[in-house]
């Protein structure tokens, strides 16, 4: 009876290839099997970013998930979880590559759920787009006694306006087409002035733009809004 | 006139050294000059992460830091600045080392408002304690529309209560004496079950102990509580 295989969870980091880890990259380079999720519009960030890593004889499988929130996705990560399951089965090291960090917001953990009770894994932690942006912003975000949120641009209007309303720190996520709602909440709790605005932190096409000045039909998912804290250092 | 040197803000991530990103260890082998805070008892634990990386002829500037929290750090951050300043001034880069992420509870900030407006600075995100506690727990921090919150144990009981009795996940980080304190909080919200505890992630004497089982005597600085979201993937 062979062996099964490791899983492992890498995370990739935000898009600049040189913020992998030497961990992850070690383990990119030495694996027999990638996997990664692809979306119905063709695009694949996750294996994007590392590109330049992967050799020809490693086996890749895609794990494509629908584009629109409105279909489910469980079908698709049962599927890809199995055709990951086979490889380990098979006795091969599979890694799982997820943008940012595999256990904030990551599509890893749709697969570790479903495979930690059959299977050995190892999460290796990336850089989340919270950390890199504030380092391309050149923004400390919080210092002593402060507290930080990240939350979903996706959240309620109420539930934002909540959140936000006693924050010290906060980075809002998953922006996209809810952008025009945040900057609504924000201007109305007086945080407009100290909202940052970037999108696709660390990646070639990367923008900083001013918040007030920003296309609301123009805002992709790979957007963020960094309020950082107010305090001051001494 | 000699160009000045430019200053880097260095994430040398949680304690493994293999979280160091491919950046910061491509810049902190190349720098002539290396910075990073030490603490009067001796520790130095930036540096102590990646010992096996640094060359014997690069300078070494030791900021120290009062260990005790009643001193102001002020007069130290403001001598460190104007050593590093000198180098700078020589025309020499100059990495200063950052446990976990410059920006998020750094210390490098302290040197980064100090030195912002004369030099040229670039900060290198790093791997957070927080993400790398998740990784080494095995467990998943948030999903789809969860806020999570990063708050220090330092914080009064009061304001402390009030952040954690409607946060989906939670941080609870820099415990150390401030652990019975914590730990009775979550105890009255009905959170301890399920809070992780983990003391200085991914280095060798990484321990995880369950919450009820910790000696609050014996807790250090660079251990974590770990409230991990109760919504349920699919």
């Amino acid at each position: 009876m062979s062996q099964l295989g490791k899983l492992y969870g890498l995370g990739v980091g935000p898009g600049d290839p040189e913020l992998l880890t030497l961990k992850a990259h070690r383990i990119l380079t030495t694996v027999p099997v990638i996997a990664y999720p692809s979306l119905e519009n063709g695009k694949v960030l996750a294996r994007a970013i590392v590109t330049d890593f992967i050799r020809p004889d490693q086996i890749e499988i895609q794990m494509p998930l629908p584009f629109s929130v409105e279909r489910s996705s469980q079908p698709h990560y049962d599927s890809a979880a199995e055709k990951i399951a086979e490889q380990l089965n098979l006795g091969r090291d599979v890694a799982v590559l997820c943008v940012g960090d595999p256990m904030l917001y990551g599509t890893f953990m749709y697969i570790f759920t479903r495979l930690c009770d059959r299977f050995s894994i190892e999460v290796v932690p990336g850089i989340s787009s919270v950390m890199a942006s504030a380092a391309m912003l050149g923004v400390p975000i919080t210092y002593r006694n402060d507290v930080f949120s990240i939350m979903p641009g996706t959240l309620e209007a109420e539930i934002l306006r909540d959140r936000l309303s006693f924050v010290e720190a906060a980075a809002i996520i998953k922006l996209g087409r809810h952008f025009s709602k945040v900057r609504g909440i924000l201007e109305e709790l007086g945080l407009l002035e100290r909202a940052l605005y970037i999108e696709r932190a660390t990646l070639p096409n990367q923008q900083i733009i001013p918040i007030t000045e920003v296309d609301s039909v123009a805002v992709p998912y790979w957007a963020l809004i960094l309020i950082p804290s107010n305090s001051k250092p001494q």
